[in-house]
């Protein structure tokens, strides 16, 4: 089935909103200036107590308590003015269309005299502007450094300078596109895909490629190279949003990688002050815990630190109910944990012609 | 200038080479047996005695030292069983055409009933069949999980199932293509450029597409996200013998980065048994510790073990002249370190307007 006509408004009016909030933003500091006013800016506290779990959205947010940067208080100088540097430096990154990377902005600080102790102190900012603007610092053109992949039958337009208009169809070259700037930015023209899988491996993911899971399940494949970063996560969620996949998570079978599924499905801690980094619809198919028994895979023994992880797992909100908590247990009685390679004993196919089926099937229900 | 009529036999001629290769192991093993013989392979020993530089080839070898893995001896039988299952088993991967990974081939072995007791057990062995068939993994399919990427005017054609025949430009998507098995199998058709730059980092990647360098200085941009896997290393080789691009590096100013480019073109202790994986007339043009003073760039101090590292690299053979001694030298002298995103100070293009021009310039006289 080729579905065609997806919302395609996305990222030119995500550009639109990010200059409009960035206008917002000058123009009330000028005004607060003009009538003799000491500028300033207020928004939600990031601290721990003012991080509650949202039951009905399936994921943290920030509750009411709100912090004030203002300009007449001899403490808050330097992160207001920081604040708005970065504000004033990263509208003129959107208007040129270009993007930096975290480390980028501490070094770029130095250019305007603007003082910043180390990265930490500038990173810190950046999120503060997240949380002001509530929005993602990839809609500020600030991207990270890391990039996981995808392949499979969509064609996507350019929007980035030089590209406007060109199209790509990311079937067409079989170790996958990364997932950078351009490629967050750009709008989905067509697809023949019915699934998105996300798997937690390069080796997996090349795998999928050579047996054609992206012809056999109808299926986009992403790799998310361990933890993803989130302008990956922000693909998964147009995906699903935009163009109404389903987003099947693969990982190994240990707590890492099942919060990794966890993660993408509901977010992070410190992602708290953004909604749009979640796909609450996504399903963790495995490894599971039970996965190792059932298939009698080969495995090795939790270290306490994977314990350890466990029990910190056992107490997190996200992780309440169902195949979550369920799988965890396994963890600790079982004490093993396993990786997607181990199905590899089943020689290399094992993975694609016999689990992959059986865990869609599953996940039907789930 | 348009270059065409590569060398194009590499990939089809190498792959006949290694099945070759293979026939050969098998029949010495085959008509041992038949014979009534014990049979055995030998070859070069990779034990550190034995690893000694080559001064002509500017790469550390094996020497004349070798090892025999005789069925006869009871404490051989094991690794010589390993290496001739391995051998069996990565003739299945190439003549399917299918990929593996290190992490594959140690699960893989289970279906077989061939006990290896940890991956550092069958990683050897792969190793030790490399020394064999004076091969790299990757011509035998075993290929890393880490990917960088490519980015420029170069089209390549594929020979991978599936995929033969097929054309790519690898201009065609800003973020960048992964170096994966189709990647570094394909050859080259056609390509305007005239040079090939390797980064450290994929926000100076990202940096240097925005900017156009691969226009404004004919390049290919290849992100070799830090120490780059061998199947980069190999297609950072095949760029320089068979399409004839002079290959310059760019990375941070500290000895890792130092020796990131010493690797790119001397090659790794770890691979001396191979010679297809260095480019002797590769240059690194930065970013030195001189360049830290002369562009007075933001800098931290050397921690303790960044100056035993230079300590180390200094007494390292591939490191006694020229540039590679002198830099080592200025790093304890200043006892500083800094990064590619530092030239931010200077505003985000500062690093390909200024810095890139003027060391290219004085790589022509390195």
């Amino acid at each position: 089935m080729v579905k065609k006509g997806y919302k395609k408004d996305r990222s030119s009016s995500s550009k639109k909103n990010i200059e409009e909030l960035f206008k917002d933003m000058g123009t009330k500091v000028y005004f607060e200036i003009d009538k003799g006013a000491f500028p300033e800016i207020t928004f939600p506290r990031r601290s721990i107590k003012n991080i509650i779990y949202d039951r009905d959205l399936k994921q943290y947010v920030l509750g009411l308590d709100s912090v004030k940067r203002s300009s007449q208080n001899i403490k808050h100088i330097r992160p207001f003015t920081q604040l708005i540097w970065l504000a004033f430096f990263v509208n003129k990154l959107v208007y040129q269309g270009k993007t930096s990377t975290l480390r980028d902005v501490f070094y770029s600080a130095q250019a305007y005299d603007m003082e910043f102790v180390d990265q930490g102190e500038s990173n810190e900012i950046i999120t503060d502007l997240e949380v002001v603007l509530s929005r993602a610092r990839e809609d500020f053109n600030v991207y990270p450094e890391e990039r996981s992949a995808i392949f499979g039958d969509i064609t996507i337009e350019y929007t980035v300078p030089g590209y406007e208009g060109k199209k790509l169809n990311l079937a067409s070259h079989p170790d996958g596109y990364l997932i950078g700037p351009s490629l967050s930015t750009a709008d989905f023209v067509d697809t023949s895909a019915e699934m998105v899988l996300a798997v937690e491996k390069g080796g997996l993911f090349t795998r999928f490629v050579e047996e054609n899971v992206h012809k056999r399940y109808k299926a986009l494949i992403i790799n998310t190279s361990g933890q993803p970063p989130r302008s990956t996560r922000y693909m998964l969620r147009r995906l699903n949003q935009e163009v109404n996949l389903p987003i099947y998570i693969l990982t190994d079978a240990d707590p890492y990688g099942e919060h990794i599924a966890m993660v993408i499905i509901s977010g992070s801690v410190n992602a708290a002050h953004l909604r749009e980094l979640t796909v609450p619809s996504g399903k963790w198919i495995g490894v599971w815990g039970s996965d190792i028994i059932k298939y009698k895979l080969p495995s090795d023994p939790l270290r306490e630190i994977d314990i350890k992880r466990v029990h910190e797992l056992k107490k997190d909100p996200r992780y309440s109910g169902g195949i979550w908590q369920k799988e965890l247990d396994v963890f600790l009685k079982i004490k093993r944990k396993s990786e997607l390679e181990a199905f590899a004993k089943y020689g290399l196919t094992a993975i694609t012609d016999r689990y992959l089926p059986e865990k869609l099937e599953i996940a039907k229900s789930l």
